[in-house]
């Protein structure tokens, strides 16, 4: 029986109510003073953010950029910050990454095996071989990039057709082992979005930070209140919110007001 | 004026004839016997490696999942393993990222300013905002997937248009920042992507290993022989050659001879 991030998810909201992805986007030149003095600076950051805002969190999302641009001590400070977070809330590592078989699985024995995240996100680009050692392992999930919420999304993704293409190619993958990254930007293609991928977690980013409208994400992709099957993500605007020496209780704060809006 | 891979690509190739990519995915499990005792295997195992090698080496590219697999150790490895390719010879970080332009910012300065790697290849779905960390670092150099080597890249690249869609957006960058990874194993293709692109390095993986045809590939992709504009990867049928005491020796045969088939 699988366990994958699809259940934990599930539980999670039935148990807290909440649909908060909090993204870990602890770049380090962004920290407050009170914490740079630290020996693992972005670890104790987020040690502290995870403090105040677990209660408010359906998933936390670190992004590995920031913690490779801190070298070993930030790849540290990933390993610890997994560990750290309790049991019962999904880690989902934004990583990105797709490549050929054998590199693919690399990347799973070192996220899934050693760090023992929940789930990744990963880039179709180079086809289904991205998505075999994800399906080799029992509970492993990933959430394939299908829109994204930057300016040049335009590009491939709408211009090209990819972020149709890319829906049918998920449409061939099992719910319970393979998610959405759909950008937020804009109502109409999250709709459209929602209708070729029903039944499926959107990882949404997007808002706060990158400009997207709560409201109209959650009239166009959340599916029912028994299953809304999204996970809308904030980043800089919830663990940033202040660089006081209280930061953490205002990220915690900011967590929960956000939550409070994300009604479905 | 630039410094980038462009101008080191040329100058090697000038100096040593050779268009060879010694491709170090030097996999933690399938090291030999005689350096898994080392306090860090596979710097130990690289280091020897690009001893034997490097006279035969055009670039090297180490492929970041094989060493985030082994965690902290391995980054190191990667680290010792950049500073130690000597200047004159581009190492090539094959981590296929792509993200929005804060986080490929992050990115930027963990593998350019950190690392301090001469080029990275990256994923070219998110659109023109992957490029914006490159362009704004003087030297710095990229390879976009324009069309990769497994089996699964029928799925975007061939069937989806996705190869020709990314050339011409590599078409608007200029060659001395931007170059191509082509995959090796159709030859009509590699004809068909050099006419998209001329006057830009091909990175060329899928020779050995994964099935590549040499004599095609030079016939379709190599421009002249005063610029050739390719750079052939081999990674598993040179660093695993053999896994015997002597497996650096092999492997510096292995690239020798290898090098000597690629003629222009």
């Amino acid at each position: 029986m699988s366990t994958s991030l699809f259940n934990k998810y599930q539980a999670r909201w039935k148990s807290t109510g909440s649909l908060l992805c909090v993204g870990l986007d602890s770049d380090i030149t962004q920290l407050p003073d009170c914490v740079r003095a630290e020996a693992n600076p972005i670890w104790e950051f987020n040690r502290r953010i995870i403090d105040s805002s677990a209660a408010s969190a359906c998933a936390y999302k670190p992004n590995l950029a920031f913690y490779l641009n801190d070298g070993l001590r930030g790849l540290e400070a990933l390993q610890k910050t997994v560990e750290y977070i309790p049991a019962e809330i999904p880690v989902i590592l934004d990583c990105k990454v797709g490549d050929i078989g054998n590199t693919m699985e690399q990347y799973a024995v070192a996220f899934f095996d050693h760090l023992k995240v929940d789930a990744i996100t990963l880039n179709p680009l180079m086809g289904t071989d991205v998505m075999q050692p994800i399906l080799q392992r029992e509970g492993a999930f990933a959430f394939a990039l299908a829109l994204t919420s930057n300016l040049s999304a335009q590009d491939f993704f709408l211009d090209g057709g990819m972020d149709e293409k890319v829906s049918q190619w998920i449409d061939g993958f099992p719910p319970d082992r393979l998610g959405a990254v759909v950008g937020a930007t804009q109502s109409k293609d999250l709709k459209r979005m929602r209708r070729l991928l029903p039944g499926r977690i959107f990882l949404i980013p997007g808002i706060g930070a990158q400009g997207g409208d709560l409201d109209s994400v959650l009239r166009s992709a959340a599916e029912s209140s028994d299953q809304p099957n999204i996970l809308i993500n904030s980043s800089r605007g919830i663990i940033f919110r202040e660089k006081t020496p209280q930061f953490a209780q205002a990220a915690g704060e900011a967590a929960k007001e956000l939550n409070q809006l994300i009604v479905v």
